[in-house]
């Protein structure tokens, strides 16, 4: 079991800024996302497209926000269940709850914070007969650990920027990539299509278009997929995994079960206070709640955030009184023993 | 008189980023201040000091701060009107504004965005008698325009960073460059006070350590200052230009007597919707206002500036229905004819 003292579904940009305000009040974080990576949206969706409209950044990559993120919340030591998706919620008699993943992970903690986002991030699959069977067992949807795949023949499928780009990067790492498209047209950043044409050409990436993988081979684990190309015989390729990339769309999915109020698929909050749900001790921030003016920006989330911490700082210490200390004055002491603080003025005389 | 679509009193860092989520909305933004130059408590306060809680800026210093939201907000061209208090208001028959100031500007809008911080920053004058008659007339408290030095006998007095800075400023500009302060003892950056050390041993500041002005001389405006030192007796000292910088400290001022809901010398806004106060087209937002869990925190101020132009557009535009885009999608269209876009996805065959 898995303890903490605010635990944070959804490691978004919300969910990630969190750890920092949570910090500030002494308080630890543990994260669990569906994702293999932390981000949410901004490293799912858009990594390597800019953001204009972050408070003091005239223009960052969502990739390079997230990297922020973690680089100012290092100091707090997060926890991560990554990869796993938060399916069930159980209050205990202490009036704490206990988290379990889709993989049976628990986490337990005084606070739960969603930072769900749009939902868990599920991948689109393929209509492949019994490929459920498969999964994990040769095939995966999203890429969690690059090194899996070091020297196994990897077959990739997709069109868009995730398979241009896990095919570019797995040429170092597997023995063969084949990256198969029911057209020849990809669609992607400029580059990304250029570098995978450059390593079509030099025979690192085994081209076939346009072609659909329609099967799978193999018995208790994957051994090739069937390729249907067109004008061709349908045939067999050899292959240790296959990682079909159609996209991820987010479903509210478990949560929604969860007992808490929802409007527009998302979670109703007191904005009025503390962005908290129906179920006192559960707070919804981010673009996973909703309320009356409620606009799904980063910087709302990081607002919410803020606000939502010192709420569970109350509900954690009922009887201690908090007095805010601005960073610049007070400095940031981290849970790793690090301190950052401002050069202090010097009193010095001049003569 | 001024007419722009959104008045917002005060540039601190809320007041600023107000003008670009105004921006984002097609709508012009004139900003009021009292201080010579933008960026509130940030840049009169503590501009060389790390602010820690910024979203993704692990560390950013208050004055860079101040720098990246000018630069975020320059497309979109907002006027100033720099070094005049914010007065009186009034309503017009058309449901307009009209705001004037100390110096009589006057300001019209639909919109009053009230981001004005802990108030109007105004000087601690020192004790001396008629001062005020001299004000600029010689006297200043703050340095709007550094040319008014050039070539100047300036006497600049007080203990501080700012009179540190200055001094260091005007060795540049001025003729001479006196630095009177009652101890011999200086509170500061230790390079400031380093860098005074060293120009008062080149020469280049005449220090008068410990000792005051105590009294002006000249008619129609000021031509000298009488100095007490210790042990000394007292002498006049010629001089164009006397500056005392004993700190500016934030009053409330007048925007207390504009009919608004005051509490806590703040004023009280509508956190549950749009950040609007008793007078309807007139919001707070920043720290000057107050809510239920309100935080004076720079990051709140974004949110609350952002929400707050969404409600903003729909009073001017009743009948229009704003849909929100992304930045990231939309790119950002500045009123000077420049455009911000993210690279395209390309759609591109490989063979
Ligand atoms: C193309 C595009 C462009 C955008 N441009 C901008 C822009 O310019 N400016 C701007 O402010 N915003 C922009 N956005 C929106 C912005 O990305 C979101 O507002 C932001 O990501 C929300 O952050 P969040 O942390 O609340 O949620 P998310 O980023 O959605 O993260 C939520 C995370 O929670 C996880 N999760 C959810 N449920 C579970 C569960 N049950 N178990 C485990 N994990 C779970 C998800 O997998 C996800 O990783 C853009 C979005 C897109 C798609
Ligand atoms: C030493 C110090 C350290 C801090 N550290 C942090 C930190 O680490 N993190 C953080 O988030 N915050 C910190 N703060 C607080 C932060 O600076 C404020 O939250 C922020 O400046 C508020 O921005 P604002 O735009 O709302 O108001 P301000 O920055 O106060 O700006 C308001 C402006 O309005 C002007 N004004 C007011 N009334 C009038 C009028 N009638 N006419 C004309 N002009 C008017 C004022 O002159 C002022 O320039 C710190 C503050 C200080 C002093």
């Amino acid at each position: 079991m898995i303890t903490t003292d605010i635990l944070i579904i959804g490691a978004g940009p919300t969910g990630l800024f969190t750890v920092f305000e949570a910090g500030l009040l002494k308080l630890r974080c543990h994260l669990i996302d569906a994702l293999p990576q932390a981000g949410g949206q901004c490293s799912e969706i858009y990594p390597k497209k800019p953001i204009y409209d972050i408070p003091a950044y005239p223009e960052i990559l969502a990739g390079d926000l997230t990297d922020k993120l973690l680089e100012q919340i290092k100091q707090f030591e997060p926890g991560f269940t990554l990869g796993e998706r938060a399916e069930t919620i159980e209050k205990q008699e202490d009036g704490s709850f206990v988290v379990t993943t889709n993989k049976g992970t628990q986490h337990k903690a005084p606070i739960v914070a969603i930072a769900g986002g749009l939902g868990s991030f599920e991948p689109r699959k393929p209509p492949i007969p019994q490929i459920e069977k498969f999964e994990d067992k040769g095939v995966e949807y999203m890429i969690r650990e690059p090194e899996l795949y070091r020297d196994k023949d990897v077959v990739i499928s997709g069109g868009g920027d995730s398979a241009l780009d896990w095919s570019i990067f797995l040429t170092d790492v597997a023995k063969s990539v084949t990256l198969i498209h029911r057209r020849n047209e990809f669609r992607g950043a400029l580059d990304s299509v250029e570098k995978v044409q450059e390593l079509k050409n030099s025979g690192k990436i085994n081209l076939i278009t346009p072609a659909e993988v329609v099967d799978i081979v193999g018995e208790s684990k994957l051994t090739g997929v069937v390729v249907k190309q067109k004008d061709k015989e349908n045939f067999i390729l050899e292959a240790d995994h296959f990682i079909p990339l159609f996209g991820l769309s987010p479903k509210l999915g478990p949560i929604a079960n969860w007992g808490l109020e929802i409007e527009k698929n998302a979670i109703k909050v007191n904005n009025a206070l503390d962005y908290q749900t129906n179920i006192p001790g559960i707070y919804a921030i981010g673009d996973v709640n909703t309320y009356p003016g409620k606009l799904k920006l980063i910087l709302c989330g990081f607002h919410e955030a803020t606000l939502m911490c010192q709420s569970a700082y109350q509900r954690i210490f009922p009887n201690k009184k908090y007095v805010m200390k601005y960073t610049t004055v007070g400095g940031v002491d981290g849970f790793d023993g690090t301190r950052k603080e401002a050069p202090k003025a010097v009193i010095k005389s001049i003569d």
